[in-house]
């Protein structure tokens, strides 16, 4: 009785979301400490403390009437400007509140440009792997996902392949760097040649190319890597941006989208986005989260914890004999499986009480995705665990 | 370069929000008290002070790790099961958290729904007038939005057109009571016949048609007036709820749908609807809020607040030659428009910075919606206004 549609999603239902609910149920069953669960990005680092003190200070000291009320669908115009010089005075970009749509986190923001972009059967491009979502969001207003294939030596992205796959119906290009699943940060200079590609492609077929840099992870970089800013690089260009992980709040569904005024048609675009935030029923981004996060946009997550947490799990599974890329960004490992078949594999790690997500889940096989924004002593203590998983298959 | 439904949406833009924002502009130019905007359903009484104590205390006693993290998609469970035992509480129903899934608001929630159960072309009905928004929420899932034309005398449902409005490919039903924008309630003789007409629908179609009772208004009634239950009265009824106006926050986003066990393919529904509410973007309903929400269920909006503003305006107004049924809930007065052009009405109103919605917008000409959740202030100073608009008129 549910949609034809539903009906396909419910069966491909998003796997990292049932693990974590696996995840939830084994913790009642053997107990938190014995659960090793790396499936979901729901970071273990709690807020920065300016982020509590500035919601308890709103809260106390603000009009309840302002703080929890209805503003303009594309949030309160002073958060905006806020957001807008914060952005410039790190990036040397010159954006004013009017390039500033709030939205409900960063996959609020994704489904509010693509509503506002594709018709049916425009084409939108993922370098694989990739966050699985996009399939869903991209399928939400009727459009065609077209896969690069990965290149499973440094995960950086098949241009190659990439410019062969442009076409005159695509719409939109979608980035994620520091990367999900993989935390690899593409270099200047790949960011130089897709933009080289992109501006190519947009002459010889006459089209609008909007290049959509999905950017939960730029806060979370090792060892000072460097992350473009993509806006520079490329005139359509569009920044989706949350809150999610740079403060540890994903529950709360704060992130914002980032329109140029260089884009083409910019106008029209930026108020078709508007009007998608309220049509899509999420009205606006929610308020008092708006607000306090306004306050603390020189805040950052404690990047050292996950830094100590890499190093030991890239550490302790390499010695072990798995096969990891070592990431410079983002908290995942994406850990290339002993075998083929990487739902098997995780499917073994399971009865250790280990919960990883199959790479086929992102579009790339025979590799898990590790999220290892969970506690120190998860880590440490789920190696022994790896441990014997590695044997199980003569590592 | 949008796409082409966009530009149809963009065009159509909300009349009310346009209003809003245009409101907005008046204030900064003449005085915020110079300016007398009904425009919005944006509540001018503050949030219970109950709700500021309770995010206060969870902010500062609660681990942020868990008050702003990733929670499952329906909502933290404990949360959904304080709401169910209130509503059977209230209501006398038997549900479990099971029932409940946690959305951003209303709007959020009734996509969801329609999301998980439309296929292209799937029919569903809507008695005008109606809130214009449900047209777009419809669309989205490119359905056909069939409207029951309204009874300019009573505003009740017109059961008679709504029988042979119902056909094979109906999949569902939204009623609105009390009513956005006329604040009529509707009476258990209505509902009962109502839900008579679907039974026997769905046995001579052999079909599952759900009647969809989007109530962000049911606590705000006067005069003791009752509001019947839906699930109580037809089986395959889903109940949209909304904190924005019982709790005046309508910026944090935050509401719930009940799917009942009872109603055809409960699981599969449920899931899909938990499923579209993670792929439409939302993930889930802002966390802090959620759980603030919860400790303040037994909280109410002041009513009495709304019930003066009602009853100086309706008495003002209808002194003066205005025509308006009185209504028994919600915060709306539907006012019948002295000339037959509505929009030119509300035009010639803003002249006195008096800001009023055409009942075009509900599907309803020849009448303005006035949105009283304003302060007392305004609705006294408003009245010399209108007294000089009443003039024009020559009422």
């Amino acid at each position: 009785m549910i949609s034809r549609r539903m009906q396909k999603m419910v069966a491909a239902n998003s796997v990292i979301r049932a693990m974590f609910e696996e995840g939830l149920k084994l913790a009642r069953e053997y107990g938190k400490e014995n659960v090793y669960d790396f499936s979901l990005g729901n970071p273990n680092v709690p807020a920065p403390e300016a982020l509590k003190k500035a919601a308890l200070k709103i809260l106390s000291e603000d009009d309840p009437v302002k703080v929890h009320g209805y503003m303009p669908n594309a949030g309160f115009p002073t958060v905006r400007e806020k957001i807008a010089l914060s952005i410039n005075k790190r990036f040397g970009t010159g954006f004013t509140s009017a390039n500033i749509l709030m939205t409900v986190g960063a996959a609020g923001g994704l489904n509010v440009a693509l509503k506002a972009l594709l018709n049916p059967g425009d084409e939108v491009i993922a370098f694989a792997p990739f966050f699985g979502e996009y399939r869903n969001y991209v399928a939400n207003f009727d459009g065609e996902l077209v896969v690069v294939p990965p290149n499973t030596e440094t995960f950086q992205p098949d241009l190659r392949s990439f410019k062969e796959l442009i076409h005159p119906q695509t719409k939109a290009v979608i980035v994620n760097s520091p990367n999900n699943p993989t935390g690899v940060v593409y270099s200047e200079e790949t960011v130089k040649r897709l933009a080289a590609i992109l501006d190519e492609k947009q002459k010889e077929f006459g089209t609008s190319i909007y290049l959509i840099s999905d950017e939960p992870y730029r806060e979370l970089v090792y060892e000072d890597a460097f992350v473009p800013y993509l806006t520079k690089y490329y005139r359509n260009t569009l920044v989706g941006y949350s809150y999610s992980k740079s403060l540890s709040i994903p529950g709360e569904r704060l992130g914002y989208v980032v329109v140029p005024g260089e884009v083409d048609d910019f106008e029209q675009l930026f108020q078709a986005m508007t009007v998608a935030n309220r049509i899509l029923g999420f009205v606006n981004a929610p308020s008092l989260m708006q607000l306090a996060v306004a306050e603390c946009l020189e805040e950052k997550t404690d990047i050292a914890y996950y830094a100590r947490n890499r190093e030991t799990l890239y550490t302790g599974l390499t010695k072990l004999g798995f096969k990891l890329v070592k990431p410079e960004g983002a908290f995942y490992l994406f850990m290339k499986t002993p075998v083929e078949d990487d739902s098997a594999f995780a499917q073994a790690a399971k009865k250790f009480n280990i919960l990883l997500v199959p790479g086929s889940a992102f579009a790339c096989p025979g590799f898990v995705r590790i999220a290892y924004c969970v506690s120190y002593e998860t880590i440490v203590n789920s190696l022994p665990k790896f441990a014997e998983l590695s044997k199980q298959y003569g590592l």
